[in-house]
């Protein structure tokens, strides 16, 4: 593995898994310096499930994935995921699925496994062909260096803009069994559920079948990734890997089966929320981490959409940047959602402070003190809207001229 | 009126219009050294209309003026507008309704007009009291001030962050006679439809009946203000005022009428796209004018969504800030729509050069010829989907570092 130009991750070792194996290399397709190509190879008797983006413009690796996730997997054979850096492979017309098909190609007969036990993730430019030939004459080489203990390297591999790598790995008890969860994710620019130029894969040896894990994997993207947003745009490229080893199995009844089961949901939401969380911390140039709840609403729709119109709103985004409580602008973000709402009955709360109530400012607002609350890291904004129990929060960052800068000149 | 720090006009003397009248001053309510405070006072046999912000959470003046334009004014008396820059009088409550009942008792003591012929507008901060004790003293010498070419100074007093006046004047003949329009116009943040925080003060001596008048301002907005977007965001305070001194008849019969009627929409919506380009060019921090058009495609619908998804995506605005032909972000921008679209019908032109089509790039799109093109200050984007015959056109400007700098700062 080539080390310079490597990124630090500030955790501690990842939990290694039985039976999951990651290598790493320089591609030569468009980083120098730095590795950004990852295979990861799964046992036979694996499970693999995922989530993509929502555009209508997937790119090829989307679109063969989504493809290979819905058919039934050879057990017996290993899994096989391939992801580089740097060239999306999408709006890349036929040429682009003829790279898949050839990487696949080279990858079934190094592995001896059928190309439906073959999965892709490719991030970066979007319309430019992939040098496939370029990436698959490394296979040999990647197979050689197939490592259980090379997650960091892993997690550096995956990355364009990212300042940090994103690493989650935690042991956790079930039934008095000890299972593991290992997960590395990138991104940081054109986040917007429904996932954004966001690439998650997340392994564990919990056993479990596919149709289970398949729900809960849905169910916990909802409550995670689908709840950030850096810039509001959705990327080509977004997917959620999630894969069990099956390697420790809990043998139970049906009743103790489902609460293994909801053990199992929380630990991979935590998993989730917690990487999702790090992608919006590393957001492109931000200097803020921004919680957006409006809580006793109506319904559920009503206080998602007024989470987003404020966490999307660049007018929000540069007034936290600048330390600046202007929430006037929450105001404005609120109302051009065009939803409803009994103006008098709002509260706003920006760092646990009350600034509006009965439709205007709060004379009493310590300005001093809320300037003072808007220096720290972590900004809280609270929109009670007293209508009614929903509630929804989503997870965002500040706008600075730095996203700009990375993003003006994000292809030279 | 109060001439330092004034921002130039660059066109040429606006036209005046008999029986309107302008006058301004510095209201010491934000501003200092520049004048923020413009009176505008129409003969008896005014009409006036308007349009406002879709915004559910709207100003107080847009409470008041909203209401009133739906009365029916007294025609043997005044109309009168009052228009303040730096204070929008925004989710200011009960108390933002009493600042306009007491500067309508005033003007309407002052002017010897009913309240409804009363109208206001207020652009700034959002949630801070109006001080309107300020601003009512300052009545008799706006009254005193009133003139028939003080346009220019209107244009000047009605600006927050722009950096220009916006002002268009144009005088045209319809059978025969000679009208005039004069507008003026303020925006260049929380800019997209409806309307933004943009405000605009159309004249014209052009008799007609105010449901007309209404009519056609509604439909000309639709082709101008509606059409461009700076931020994505939508103010409490965007109006667009039309009003007509009735001073100039044409006598008709009901067929040439019609005609006459057309002949004045069409110069009543090229004053406003004028006007709404205008904003455009002058948006915050920009550098360049993007023209953003889809054509052939199904219904109108789906062309406007995909043209504002395009123009308020921030990684496209950031990329044509950086000069940056990185059509790929246009593929996002299209795909996160959902949309449903036959991808290898499409194709992308940037600067009349085709970069796309048959669902991937073009091989022998010539990278100098583009980099060059879009170092212009005028930025074509056609998005041909090649599926039916509707089309829809937005303006918009990029995304810079000094738009980060203006907004991150803008209370302070």
């Amino acid at each position: 593995m080539n080390k310079s130009n490597k990124r630090s991750n500030q955790g501690s070792t990842p939990f290694n898994l039985a039976g999951l194996k990651f290598a790493t290399c320089c591609s030569g397709t468009k980083y120098e310096n730095r590795d950004d190509l990852l295979l990861i190879v799964l046992d036979p008797g694996s499970h693999i499930c995922a989530c993509f983006t929502t555009s209508t413009m997937p790119s090829a690796p989307v679109i063969w994935s989504k493809n290979n996730v819905r058919k039934t997997q050879n057990l017996k054979q290993k899994l096989v995921l391939l992801v580089n850096a740097g060239n999306a492979n999408a709006f890349t017309g036929k040429q682009g699925l003829i790279a898949c098909e050839h990487k696949a190609l080279a990858l079934s007969n190094l592995f001896q496994c059928d190309i439906k036990n073959i999965f892709f993730s490719s991030t970066g430019v979007i319309g430019e062909q992939l040098p496939h030939h370029k990436i698959i004459k490394h296979f040999d080489l990647l197979r050689c260096e197939l490592s259980d203990s090379a997650l960091e390297a892993a997690s550096n591999a995956i990355l364009t803009t990212d300042l940090k790598p994103k690493i989650y790995t935690k042991k956790f008890k079930i039934s008095g069994k000890i299972f593991t969860i290992s997960a590395i994710a990138k991104g940081s620019g054109m986040i917007m559920p429904n996932m954004a130029t966001m690439l998650a894969f997340i392994f564990t040896d919990f056993a479990i079948d596919k149709k289970t894990l398949s729900t809960i994997t849905k169910k916990g993207i909802q409550e995670s990734f689908n709840r950030i947003s850096v810039d509001g745009d959705t990327s080509t490229s977004d997917t959620v890997f999630v894969a069990t080893t099956n390697k420790k199995c809990l043998e139970f009844s049906k009743e103790r089966r489902k609460k293994a089961i909801d053990s199992f949901y929380n630990e991979l939401k935590f998993a989730m929320i917690d990487l999702a969380k790090k992608i919006v911390m590393d957001g492109e140039g931000a200097s803020k981490f921004i919680t957006v709840r409006v809580k006793n609403a109506k319904n559920t729709y009503r206080a998602r959409n007024i989470c987003f119109s404020i966490a999307n709103s660049i007018l929000v985004k540069t007034a936290i940047a600048g330390e600046d409580a202007n929430w006037g602008r929450l105001i404005m973000a609120i109302g051009k959602t065009r939803i409803k709402l009994e103006v008098t009955k709002i509260k706003i709360y920006i760092q646990s402070l009350l600034v509006c109530k009965n439709g205007q400012g709060v004379d009493v607002v310590d300005e001093l003190s809320l300037s003072k609350a808007l220096k720290k890291r972590n900004i809280d904004i609270l929109i009670d809207l007293a209508e009614g129990d929903r509630e929804f929060t989503v997870w965002t960052s500040d706008l600075t001229d730095e996203y700009i800068k990375i993003n003006a000149d994000y292809r030279s």
